[in-house]
């Protein structure tokens, strides 16, 4: 267990070195931040890796998979923050904040005036979301239908349990991850510049694109570019990033329809089509506008926030009241299992009509019996429980949390939207302070923690953190 | 059926003719109004009848148990709104969601400058949440076990489910539930008389405090009456009205302490201390206020919200964000099963709980066996099941809701808010226009119709109306 996570912030360290050396050639205005991060988690990862020298052959169970993986999570960003506190206004909790948001790939920034930032803490957000997208398509198709967590059982790439065959199955497909990773974020790096954006910001924008992160270099977001041809290459690869990965390893691997033939994949375009469809309609009524614009308008936004990227061109709220409630809700949507996309996941909510609509007729007919299938898998009723309850954990968490934030200061508005902009991992939320022509910067310090906490528990899927507080995980 | 809805609707003329006879006397403001609702009724009524004459022994299949009751409750308003044409600015949409707001008792009303209203008008609302309350009881305890409809199945009242059985029992539990709430009411009468009302006023608002309905005969709600001991009577009688009536049922019939034994009573009036307390904390602290005004102010607020009756002594919206958003998630709470309240009710929120925590069990012991026991109940996997859709048909419904008054033209808040206390039946909703000091008489018609539905699909557990537009119901 210290062996991961010595190795994990020995990696951190690392990713922190192109960032600060940036920072020293282009003005040493962080660069001395960004050092003593380097230091302290080469410091601790070392102290870590040495305790566990000792250690046997790898091997882990279900309990020891829990605490690395919510350890690895809450512990990261406790040194990964350390650059950040070389931002003019930005306390410790907002630093937290920021590097939360961008491992956990949520997008929101405490950081305002992004033009004037120093080079390298704009690289560092950057690969913040990069490397937790990587991490967190690793946990949702190797770790978590290993664990059983909030219905991913049904994702589980082959049928054993075993832990060593899961891992060393889980080896070669982290190599296979990565690969798509970086071949989609090259590939929309090199069409960004072609279309117009700066080497620097093609690169930096490509990694928060496909991360569906949603860091932008500029306080305007997307906006600032305003071409509608770069908007467009989002929209694709912000859809990419939502998109199933394991489909697309398969696609590379001799089945290229494997993308299409996933019904999840599927109902996701699908949705994300009609969704745009509507909002574009609605705004080309009510304000007048030409449908073109409203299409190209509505199309960004809604993928931006149903794929949890939170790019934005256009204050939304400003649409009329039918805007800003769809916004809302499609907060809650989210992208596809095994991507970097976060939400309740468009497989959930498949599921979860299906059970809808099979208790109804179970309600007309006692006898009948319903066999659930999602595809070609049996929805056993372990895994219905484990979805259902999934809807549980998370209505507390928000109760829990916008009452926390209102408590704290913040309006119902405020509170409910920035509550499930975070644990959906989208960033913006609604009104005139965190919606999308806002920032979380003024947002007391207090409330950034509640939220850090909300976009880590939602990035876990709940459960994989909740567990570690009850009493039968530290039992036996 | 017929036999079923045509009685029903001789009742509901029954029913008219006290405050018809009243507003003959009162000044004939409404009267002919009545005259017209009461022979529509009568004629209808008796057709229905005619039509089953000829029709065998009293006996009830799932299916038209289920259409039964759904057409009762869709039915019965069409003709108990006639009355409240007569009000100035009523529509026929604004008099459907009054009726619809008094018979599922929750409390809305699109009628303001209730002070000058004709005494029939106000005595008909009044008669209208007493029947209600009646009916709604009836159904939690004797119907909707025996259909199964979102867990209600725990409640069954004996093992037997045959329908012969359970509507001979049946009857002979109404009976004691119209003596059980025929008693409260006339008690809740004499106290609110003894305590300085009038006798007309004492009378409509003890028929609408027992019930949990809300409907007031004055704009400033109980806020009219400047009395802290009506208020804390008020308090007394709207828990009454959200304890399971089964549990009164018992205490008289020779177990006198049927009501502290019961688990979901007891969670009830903790879960109300609890609540009140934190409200008055905060108020105190944050206004500085006395904290005992804070207490008075609170608790009755908090009750009312949460029995979901909808009276209201103060605007609680000023006191802070903290206590709006605590009030909005108090909107879905809801009493006791087999109660007049809405909302989830306690022991879905019990059960939740208890899966949730089962879940968590699994999850770090998957070879853990967990049985779930509600009281001296099992909670089987088909109540678990029906408990959990539940869940999901509310936020189905809340956000079609939501999203449909939006696009009507209202604003998020109202939108939202008037979703939750429309399905949870407690009738104010938030911000200026429906909030606990607005009422509903702004809303547009078609907003109404979709506040209507949401009344009603709550008040029936959402399944026992959802059925009714399955493929399945009408087959076969």
């Amino acid at each position: 267990m210290f062996r991961v996570l010595g190795g994990l912030l020995i990696g951190l360290a690392l990713m922190m070195t192109p960032p600060c050396l940036l920072d020293q050639f282009s003005g040493p205005r962080n660069a001395s931040y960004f050092l003593v991060a380097i230091a302290a988690s080469v410091i601790v990862g070392a102290i870590l890796l040495l305790l566990s020298a000792s250690s046997e052959a790898f091997e882990v169970s279900r309990r020891q998979a829990f605490l690395i993986t919510g350890l690895s999570w809450t512990v990261l960003p406790v040194f990964g923050a350390i650059p950040f506190l070389g931002v003019e206004g930005v306390t410790y909790a907002g630093a937290y904040f920021e590097m939360t948001s961008g491992l956990t790939t949520s997008g929101a920034t405490v950081i305002t005036g992004l033009e004037q930032q120093a080079r390298g803490i704009l690289l560092w957000r950057a690969l913040a979301q990069f490397a937790g997208g990587i991490g967190i398509v690793a946990l949702g198709i190797i770790i978590l239908p290993f664990l059983k967590v909030a219905g991913m059982q049904l994702f589980k790439t082959e049928s054993s349990d075993s832990s060593e065959k899961v891992f060393a199955r889980g080896l070669d497909l982290a190599r296979w991850i990565a690969a798509v990773f970086f071949g989609l974020t090259a590939l929309c790096a090199v069409v960004y510049a072609a279309l117009g954006m700066s080497g620097f910001d093609a690169v930096t924008h490509a990694m928060t694109t496909v991360a569906t992160g949603g860091f932008a270099n500029y306080d305007a977001s997307f906006g600032h570019f305003e071409s509608p041809a770069i908007e467009w290459a989002a929209v694709v690869f912000m859809i990419a990033g939502g998109l199933p990965f394991v489909a697309f390893i398969r696609s590379i691997r001799g089945r290229p329809l494997a993308l299409f033939a996933d019904i999840q994949a599927r109902a996701f375009v699908m949705f994300l089509a009609a969704a745009s469809l509507i909002i574009a309609t609605h705004l080309s009524w009510t304000n007048a506008a030409a449908f073109g614009e409203a299409v190209r308008l509505a199309t960004f936004n809604v993928v931006s926030i149903v794929t949890t990227t939170g790019f934005s061109t256009a204050d939304y709220q400003l649409w009329g009241p039918f805007a800003v409630v769809a916004f809302f809700f499609l907060t809650f949507v989210g992208g596809c299992s095994g991507s970097t996309a976060g939400g309740i996941k468009i497989y959930r909510g498949q599921i979860l009509w299906k059970l809808a609509t099979a208790h109804l007729t179970r309600l007309v007919s006692p006898s009948h019996v319903v066999v659930l299938n999602y595809g070609t898998r049996r929805v056993d009723d372990e895994a219905a429980f484990a979805i259902l309850t999934f809807f549980v954990a998370m209505l507390i968490s928000m109760v829990a949390s916008t009452l926390a934030l209102s408590a704290i200061g913040l309006d119902f508005v405020t509170a409910i939207s920035g509550s499930a902009a975070a644990w959906s991992n989208v960033g913006p939320g609604l009104g005139p302070i965190i919606g999308p022509a806002g920032n979380y910067s003024t947002i007391p310090d207090a409330a950034l923690w509640v939220l850090s906490s909300m976009m880590l528990l939602g990035r876990l899927e709940f459960f994989t953190l909740l567990v570690l507080v009850t009493p039968a995980f530290w039992r036996g």
